[in-house]
């Protein structure tokens, strides 16, 4: 690829950030949009806002919502937003940190560098649009050139800055965490475990099991505790009674505007009303019918939320093998009440083992199925091989502005769009896979998703120019490293045009939410009453995530090979910085609190791109011939490692559960605490199955107009 | 290999077991040698027996003891050596039964089927011995046979029968493992954890630091602990004075009875007695004075024995994370007090780190240098070689006789000299690497062993005959199975042949305890008081449980390649049957007590010889062109992987600790007990490092002839 291609794309991206900021700032001042872009400042009733008078002001692009995410303090950021956010943010302010270090040594050190080798050509300066972008590459320098120990020095240098800040960040996190759970409010989830696989005796219910075997083996810090029930069906009942509630409060008051007008039409919608109450009634019937069904020992799942006196007490629980048999009685951590996902546990123990077997299946195909778009788009960065494939393109492709675009943009759009469908894809996946609770489907579907991007993207890519045929060497370990050396810098321009494509385009459209834009604006003119549908958006931690970890795999794999890459990144990082901010005081709402669990996935990613870095930084210098440099390397990757084995035994297991220490001074300040009381009497029913609350449509006519609040809540 | 050749090796064979059984028979009967046979059945003064007169009776072979050792019951076995050797006799039982389902299958179905073969050439029946090994292996089947496919039907069959006797016999000695503990006294070791990592802040001592960190956090059931203090130095005091007592002694016994013969002698061991006994005083001194530096707070290690009012407080400290900072307050179950690896608590965090390393480094060196001797060996296999590379030996080597003894006895010979040396090396290695008890010590060497002799002998071997100079083919793992079905079965002849030297010698010689014999031999004209010195021995699991495991992993790989080693393997297991049983009985006495903590280790190895077998499996029906039966064989390792996994979930949590549960069950039953307090009291002083107790040589006159009791315990 060629410098010039490269500013084509850089051109073309850069006129779409500034195009979807334009748009952004205007069209967030139109109050039709508040819900797409300031879901979150809206009151609950949604409209007190919207009546503003229309001025000139809200059709010119202003500022001030950049300035307002610039100064967001990390704490307001915690208050509002939780401390899920505020991890989220520094792992942008992580890779800013490095890729600023790394830009440096890069840009001013091994740039020069590479453009002074002679491998390739000399540097063209009088047209340097004209040169191929290898000439800023590590490609560039001559084998067992002296100046490839820049190079080493480098790669030394920025892996000790990168554990330094990896360790320092772990530390903050950790203690961020244990504050937050000092200063958090008694919370349910604190106080109970969940138990699963419960043995029960013949003539016993489950209820009787748990109660008997808690008030036995823990008498002085059992509480309560509340049995899971098989409410699928009940579930699937309340969804249709939503769905019929919906369409009648719709038709009640379309029918009440049409009143005046269509004598006829009216007849007719009042005969539906009734239709559909009739059948609202029925349904509802049922739901009783299969509520005090459920209610039976019959149909008791052999799993149960226990709470328990004090936080100590639960985590002595947790941590403890209680049975004889491991396989029952086993115990892990509640999530918050409002984060189970209940349809997970109408699922025996069998169903859980088979659908994880299926979703490790289902992910391996999916891996190999998205071989084939990437093989595509790796067709269109070499066009000669796509003039071989299809003959009739080549007129077109000799049109230079078209072979730019189709080298330096298209491959990576192509690649984001295909990108777009693996988070709900994996998310769905995850959430059959047996996890209680969203926190951990999304923990676990942004591992699948990361995983999945570092194969199929960076893998794939590097190793299809060059020998996807061959990808069974990658059973042939110890060649990796020489393979990665040839594979890796070859596709150097590839990713720094995939940073600038996909990385600005996905930040800025994030900004800009299209989707939800588009969605907005189809939606308006069929409902006239969406607003109690409306709800504040969370954050897929799933999808943004693993992108910017992406980034980061990307920054520091090609930092030493192609330090242009790193400028490209920088913008990527500020934008999102900014950007992400503005996302969270406006658009996002914390759906659940899982204290900064997902730190770990940041930590690995990161140890696993030092690896890799390391890895190809030794198969270079053995291409380049400079072999004391390559023995010198290979102590690194072990010390990283090591690192890494330090860190996990240092950190990790706060992330799994809180220390003794920290449970019982927490438990001792509430000693003092009057509300406890109160508190313990909401604990005993936290964890009822939302199902099995009462919830009435029909019963009472006012209810048409205006449901009971709590089943609003629950419906949502 | 001919069959004349294994018969060779099987006479010379019997005939040395037939050999020691007799000579055993009648030595064992000589008084003289009860220290060697029967050290358990003395009593401590260890003489009481002796003075038999003599009788003819004691020059005549029996098999009095054969009968004792067969009719010992397990409950037996279990009150006299404690539920590790019936958990190690159950090893054997627990093979005898595989390999007699195997054998049944393999001698009367597809031995014949193997003979039936034509690919090698027709089996001579006139000459039975003239006929080579091969003809009655796997590698006899032709291409494409139908036949294979009994051989696919033993390979399903036998993998079912071992994984139910799997099973079954985790689950019998997780219930002995249990009851055991329910029928147990109380111990200290059941109240007691060992705490590391003690932070302590300045101007405090250890001791005030852990008192104060257990009376916060755990008030209700802490007891007390005991700091672990530097002692190395006054170690080796207590040795050197141990030596020197010993001299003292043994010179005054001397003169005692020489007093009246040799009057100038005596002067002069009156003086040598003299000087020792100054020497002695003098050291007594130094050990005066460095006991009492030690126990000064300034050499605390920051370590501490910490015993709690209960078995459930002890396990709660145990299994919760203590402090924010995980590596901090580090818990870990104490072992048995007289279990306790002193000298290892001398060592700080960076030096058990470093030796950590180092032991590594040691087992892969060792590990490399041990193929030399291999190599070696496998060049007595293949003649021809031989006598290329040492041309004098062609006409030695002619003759019959001594070709057969090069061929089928002297390799594995050899092989077993050097395997000797191998588990005191990794013992020692283990011992260094910070295990704080000799049972974990001798654990972690019984796996270094097995994994040594598993790749030193199994892989090398095999793969030295054919491709040792391609070692580096280990690094491609999709072609490990083709390679495996190439050269295992090329093997078998010296593998029977392993089995019918090394097993049924190994065996034999065990009973006979050639080297404690010829050791005590040695000793007796030196040492006329050496009663005192004399200690029962305990069996080294690290050098028995490796070599039976691998005479399994032998069996389960070979059986349907070469079925013929199936009835050596049964001899070889019921010789050991017997002579462990025997030597239980007899010689060996429990110098711990794991409870069962082996069986791990020797599921791990089955589990891992069954999917090794299943691989060399899918590499012979690959080559013999039957891929049906190679595809359908796929499975079976990733069904025997899953039926490891849950074997990993439903018992090995029981083998690291006890449920709450039990615990909370015995701990009940205790309050009952009124010797309760008297334990508590022993308890505080349960872990007090042996060389702080006062132990007086010199001080007290009497003691020059018998030392207090307390301090001759001390000493062992």
């Amino acid at each position: 690829m060629l410098v010039s291609a490269l500013l084509t794309s850089v051109g073309i991206n850069s006129g779409l950030c500034v195009l979807f900021f334009t748009l952004y700032s205007i069209l967030r001042k139109q109050p039709s949009n508040y819900e797409v872009y300031i879901p979150r400042l809206l009151d609950p009733e949604g409209k007190s806002k919207r009546r503003s008078s229309f001025n000139l002001e809200r059709l010119i692009p202003s500022t001030g919502w950049v300035k307002r995410a610039w100064k967001l303090s990390e704490e307001d950021l915690l208050s509002t937003s939780g401390l899920d956010a505020v991890v989220f943010m520094r792992i942008i302010t992580f890779s800013l940190k490095v890729f600023l270090f790394a830009g440096v040594i890069g840009i001013f050190v091994l740039l020069p560098v590479n453009c002074s080798g002679d491998q390739l050509q000399d540097i063209n300066f009088s047209d340097l649009s004209n040169n191929s972008l290898d000439v800023f590459t590590i490609s560039n320098l001559s084998n067992g050139s002296k100046r490839l120990w820049a190079h080493f020095s480098a790669v030394y240098l920025v892996t000790a800055f990168v554990c330094y800040l990896l360790y320092y960040e772990y530390k903050y996190i950790t203690a961020k965490r244990i504050d937050f759970f000092h200063s958090a409010k008694p919370q349910p989830h604190q106080f109970t475990i969940l138990v699963r696989s419960i043995p029960v005796s013949a003539g016993s219910s489950v209820r009787e099991s748990v109660e008997r075997f808690f008030l036995e083996y823990h008498p002085s810090t059992y509480l309560s505790h509340m049995v899971v029930h098989r409410s699928s069906k009940l579930q699937s009942l309340i969804k249709d009674a939503k769905k019929l509630y919906k369409r009648l409060t719709r038709l009640q008051s379309e029918s009440n505007r049409q009143k005046y007008r269509h004598v006829g039409l009216f007849r007719q919608k009042v005969d539906l009303e009734d239709h559909y109450g009739k059948k609202l009634e029925n349904i509802e019937e049922n739901m009783r019918l299969e509520r005090s069904d459920v209610s039976l020992a019959a149909e008791e799942v052999r799993a149960a939320f226990v709470s328990f006196k004090s936080r100590y007490g639960a985590a002595v629980a947790f941590h403890m093998q209680q049975s004889t048999n491991p396989t029952e009685w086993v115990t892990e951590l509640a999530p918050e009440p409002h984060d189970v996902y209940w349809p997970f546990f109408s699922s025996t123990f069998m169903k859980r083992w088979l659908s994880k077997i299926v979703v490790v299946v289902a992910c391996i195909l999916l891996t190999i199925l998205f071989l084939i778009p990437v093989l595509v788009v790796q067709g269109l960065t070499n066009l000669n091989q796509l003039e071989v494939w299809f003959p009739f393109l080549k007129s077109i492709l000799t049109i230079t502005f078209i072979s730019q675009v189709v080298t330096g943009y298209l491959p990576s759009l192509i690649l984001q769009m295909f990108l777009k469908i693996v988070p709900p894809i994996m998310e769905f996946l995850s959430s059959i896979q047996g996890y209680i609770c969203h926190s951990d489907i999304q923990k676990s579907a942004c591992n699948k998703v990361l995983w999945f991007t570092i194969w199929n993207i960076f893998f794939a890519t590097v190793f299809s120019g060059s020998i996807l045929y061959q990808v069974s060497i990658f059973l042939d370990p110890k060649n990796i490293p020489a393979k990665l050396g040839v594979a890796v810098p070859a596709q150097a321009s590839f990713f720094i045009a995939y940073v600038v494509t996909s990385g600005w385009t996905s930040t800025s459209s994030e900004l800009f939410r299209i989707i939800p834009l588009v969605w907005s604006l189809i939606k308006k003119p069929f409902s006239c009453c969406s607003d109690e549908e409306f709800e504040v958006p969370s954050i897929p931690y799933h999808r943004d995530i693993p992108r910017i970890l992406f980034f980061g795999l990307l920054g520091i794999t090609y930092f030493f090979l192609a330090p242009l890459i790193l400028p490209f990144l920088l913008v990527y990082l500020c934008l999102a910085y900014i950007i992400y901010r503005n996302q969270f005081i406006n658009v996002y709402a914390p759906k659940f609190e899982t204290a900064g669990k997902f730190w770990p996935i940041v930590h690995n990613s990161m140890i696993f791109s030092l690896v890799l870095m390391q890895a190809i930084a030794f198969g270079i210098f053995t291409l380049k011939k400079l072999s004391l440099a390559a023995t010198l390397v290979f102590p690194l990757p072990i010390l990283t490692l090591l690192f890494n084995e330090y860190c996990r035994k240092r950190f990790l297991p706060n992330f799994i559960a809180y220390p003794a220490e920290v449970l019982i001074k927490r438990d001792r300040e509430d000693g003092h605490d009057p509300n406890m009381a109160e508190f313990y009497e909401n604990l005993v029913t936290a964890y009822q199955d939302p199902a099995l609350l009462p919830i009435e449509f029909s019963s009472n006519p006012d209810s048409l107009r205006s449901p009971l609040i709590s089943a609003a809540q629950v419906l949502h």
